[in-house]
């Protein structure tokens, strides 16, 4: 996990992504898979429903105006019954979701539903293009005068997402028509000509979005208007203050203070400092990255790289959570990670494997693939219940026993997005060039691809996360000449490589932290990759103050934590000693199939204090067990104490 | 510090106070006394004025009405100009910490500040008696509808102990008068009388007030009525029930949500936790106390103790400081002691103070005195800056620059606590009963009083707390045969007492922590009492998961804390191992004075971890000097990190 400079590069590539239908996911994310496509994808249209959103959005229907929204901790009340201005966001996401789970499992009920949302999008469209449903609906007659504070672009950007996977998944275009006239609309508004807006959106996101859309419709205008956005940002005369002028108000009056908060405090090439909302800077990142792959950008990469090693080096959680602070949900100061109090959203690591898998999109490199593998499966993944039901928006690393999943949220925003990164795996597992396949991710799967004029499947078999073993066959109509990446992450300690059997020296093969295996692959074609997975102790950079004297517990991409159901002592009374060995045991019964890690410890006993609360003598310590699960399974039985970072040396 | 299980006591014996003016400082808490009467106590006049609150009181001014607070923390803002509730009280204190202040200092201008206010309160009170700024000036009409939220009682209760305070100081009735007779209506109010209301106030505060009006006009009905407050207090029905449902509101709709917010959740008698805001606690157990001694009530006692058993053994700080949470100013769960997000109100532990006075009413007690000086010398005297100008509301363990001193505060009512406590402390020192005198805390000064029948003065000469030595020499006008109870306080390890050069063997004339020495005392006897200071290391229970691991620093009475500005390394990578030995140096020129603790210690270096924020080798440590300065004087130079809980074995 340390931070490499970064290395010099191959030739311009543009690896894209797969479109989801094209991985067949089995194992341990096909598993997950299921969940969404069978709970959680209906789950959150129902939630939608509950909370009043389509209410907002039908024509049809009178408008439930504005509602104060009441935030309650309790699971799911009346408080997810309020007006949103970026409910159309979480409608987008939904629908995104449902659309890859209709890949996964067709669902006639669920598609009808959606169906009917798009309708309603459709009624409510006016003839210029443009679309929102706060702005139409309870807001009349202000759109375009908030960028700053109201969403309004990031709406679109999520409908655009929702169209394009729709599309994808179904064949219908109609959502897609409608984005795309919306996105005309847009850019009439907003560019570089004479007479347009100068502006972008204070939430990001349809930079991204804009991108698929081009990617989708093979519109290069799209793309144009996503680089518009990202170069405009932050440059002077600042659009937020002219904007607010312009409607009346002081452009000191913003409740966050600093520009700082939605990364427009200055011109993105000449950011270095991971700052502001945490989601917001991830999309920003994100649609930048994209822009610098599909232009060629190396201004853009320069300070892309400036900013993954800041995220990298000084505000990282070691789950792959980022933004410790609620106040701004986002970043604060350097190796400020507090565990228990940390925010961590899970959108923030949901938006992290975007940023990650779109810097892979200018070559395979490990250090941005393995970060992603790192968020993927424990700071995002943990959002989401086993069964697909229940969700966390915080990520803290430490409990009491008192964080819990939720029903929903009056912010809605992280159910639907891991939602949607969860049916979507497939696409994050693979990046497709002109004459290369790279494999950012390993699992049980078949991935279906064309290239040089093949058509191509490539069959992962492997019991990946638990097992560093992984068999994969290669099946083409012909016999075809390209590079093959394969991924050797920076936490295994060995690895072997074989092609046919013949085993290949690694070290003549891997460049940034991958084997690039070139050759004519013929139908049949057998590559066996066995990644070493000790379990390993991770220590904290001395500077994150509630780190100090702590151990965390890694073992492949996994990273573990203590739950009170599984240990008999209170997790800060645990000391492992620097001597001791943990033993990993794969559990097929426990938290749908888990390895666990397990040692003879010390615990600290309290029973020899007679009511003292402070004595000048240190506790005594007796023998104890510790047993450690995946994080990303945490909160899943009975409610308890939790702790990533234990005691130890 | 370890609690032992409540001793038999002696026979019923009552110890008051000395009154202020019968004490004179010199020494430590001289140099303390003189900063409040030399700066404090004009500094909380003027702020009081710039906050505006004779506008509220004065009835020839015009009201100012509900002004809404905005907080804001950069010291002094706009946001101290607002009106509110419970400024009679902070008007009360101020007047209370002038009067203590006159008694140090004559100050004929402050004097005549002083005179104006209370002729505005005797200008502004109604012909029945009843008066409140608040429900006079500015909601008039609703008088006694809200005594659970709104501090009514409490209000009058300040008032009360100014008026004490101030006829001591000054000679002058005026206010005792003035508030004898709002005592009297107050009294025609409530009580068990058939037509009286059955409440009590949402705010503990009266029920102290009235017995020390009580015992200055020798009027036994104010101590009666107090014994009422205290006796109703959680009785069923619930007067908050009854109350919000007579003013048409549902008692369920308590912003609290318990009332265990303002213990009264059940009957004082049967309480047993230390619950709700800490405030209101502390003066809720004072109040208790007072009257257990005066009613020589042991069920009270009883009730008592079970709650000192439970705060001394699971929720009070190691500084002395209490109540862990902003939310409710309050108490959380059991060894829920977080150290930089500790509240630990300056109040709080100014009333814990109070507390442990009063519970020395019933008799020499070292359990109660041992934690009155811990909350003396640390967690309430570093709510004041050593030049008396500047404040804490919060007193954190752990800061990381950030927790800076406040000139004033929204919500003052810290400034005039800590002030009133300070420059009273002489009363805090001696207990005096019909033939005792108990010495519970040690000073440089002397008192004069009363003692069958003779006039006795007591001269401490000491450096306290900075060293173990106190010489006490006993003058009066004839022999006089009483008990003097010295403190043999539990952090001392060795004590050797003395009377008249002749060593006393403490094991025989040690009862609950005090050497009682009955003998008859001539003019010019001198005892000496040699107190042992090591350096001790303090752990935690280890249910305290904030301090797992680490340790804290006591000298004598005074806990210390590292200071970024003594020392190069970050606080948390410093790693006191188990064999080092501490230095104690007094340093003349440091902090008016004080003594040091510095050692040579371990830190973490950053210095090899190249840009990495997490890896698999542990932290490389180096060779370090650590420098802890005492606690309560933190933050009197430049702002920087701190630390209480040293990472230590």
């Amino acid at each position: 996990m340390t931070v490499s400079p970064a290395a010099e590069r191959a030739p311009r590539a543009r690896f894209r992504p797969l479109a989801v239908p094209q991985v067949e996911l089995r194992g341990f994310w096909g598993a997950r898979a299921d969940a969404v496509a069978g709970r959680t994808a209906a789950i959150l249209y129902e939630r939608c429903v509950e909370a009043g959103m389509l209410d907002q959005i039908d024509p049809d229907r009178p408008s439930p105006g504005v509602r104060i929204p009441f935030h309650v901790s309790d699971g799911f009340t009346a408080s997810t019954v309020t007006t949103q201005m970026f409910w159309d966001s979480d409608l987008g996401k939904t629908i995104e979701t449902a659309a890859y789970a209709l890949n996964r499992r067709r669902d006639p009920e669920l598609e009808a539903r959606i169906d009917a949302v798009i309708d309603m999008y459709g009624k409510l469209q006016q003839p210029d293009g443009y679309l929102s449903s706060w702005y139409q609906r309870i807001q009349p007659g202000l759109r375009w005068t908030n960028l700053r504070d109201c969403h309004e672009l990031y709406c679109a950007g999520h409908l655009i997402e929702g169209a394009v996977a729709y599309f994808h998944a179904t064949g219908k275009r109609k959502l897609l028509d409608i984005m795309s006239r919306y996105a005309d609309h847009v850019g009439s508004m907003f560019g570089p000509q004479p007479g347009k807006r100068k502006g972008y959106c204070g939430h990001e996101e349809i930079e991204l979005a804009l991108v698929k859309l081009s990617r989708a419709t093979g519109e290069q205008r799209y793309m144009d208007l996503a680089k518009y956005f990202i170069d405009q940002r932050g440059q002077a005369p600042h659009y937020f203050d002219e904007e607010a002028r312009a409607r009346g108000a002081d452009p000191r009056d913003f409740h966050f203070k600093t520009y700082e908060y939605n990364q427009s405090h200055k011109p993105v090439r000449e950011q270095d400092k991971v700052v502001g909302h945490a989601v917001r800077a991830m999309y920003l990142y994100s649609g930048m990255a994209d822009v610098a792959t599909e232009y060629g950008d190396d201004t853009l990469r320069l300070a892309l790289d400036r900013l993954w090693d800041d995220l990298n080096a000084k505000r990282l959680y070691v789950t792959g959570g980022l933004g410790p602070s609620a106040d701004n949900e986002g970043f604060t100061a350097d190796y400020d990670l507090p565990n228990e109090t940390a925010y961590a959203e899970t959108c923030a690591a949901v938006g992290l494997v975007f940023w990650a898998s779109r810097m892979l999109g200018m070559g395979p490199n490990a250090r941005y693939a393995d970060t992603m593998e790192l968020a993927l499966y424990n700071g995002s993944i943990s959002g989401l219940s086993l069964d697909g039901s229940l969700f966390f928006y915080e990520n803290p690393l430490a409990s009491r026993g008192g964080h819990n999943r939720w029903k929903w949220h009056r912010c809605p925003c992280c159910p639907p997005n891991i939602g949607r990164l969860v049916a979507s795996i497939g696409s994050y597992m693979y990046g497709l060039a002109d004459d290369a396949l790279a494999v950012h991710l390993y699992g049980d799967s078949t991935a279906r691809f064309s290239l040089g004029g093949s058509e191509i499947s490539l069959t992962q078999t492997t019991h990946y996360p638990w097992d560093g073993g992984i068999d994969i066959n290669i099946d083409a109509d012909a016999p075809n000449r390209f590079t093959l990446h394969l991924r050797i992450p920076g936490w295994s300690q060995a690895a072997a490589l074989s092609v046919n059997g013949e085993k290949l020296d690694l070290a003549a093969v891997v460049r940034d932290g991958y084997a690039a295996i070139e050759r004519e692959w013929r139908p049949g074609d057998r590559v066996r990759l066995a990644l070493d997975m000790a379990i390993e102790r991770l220590y904290a950079h001395p500077q994150v103050r509630e780190d100090v004297g702590r151990i965390a517990l890694r073992r492949g991409p996994v990273i573990y934590c203590a739950e009170a159901t599984d240990n008999a002592a209170s997790l800060n009374s645990l000391r492992v000693p620097r001597q001791v060995q943990f033993e990993a045991r794969f559990e097929p019964g426990l938290l749908q199939g888990v390895v666990t890690l397990s040692a003879d410890v010390e615990a600290e006993t309290a029973q020899d204090w007679n009511g003292a609360l402070y004595r000048t003598q240190g506790p005594q310590a007796g023998a104890a067990s510790l047993k450690a699960v995946p994080y990303f399974a945490w909160d899943n039985r009975e409610p308890g104490e939790m702790l990533v970072w234990l005691r130890g040396q």
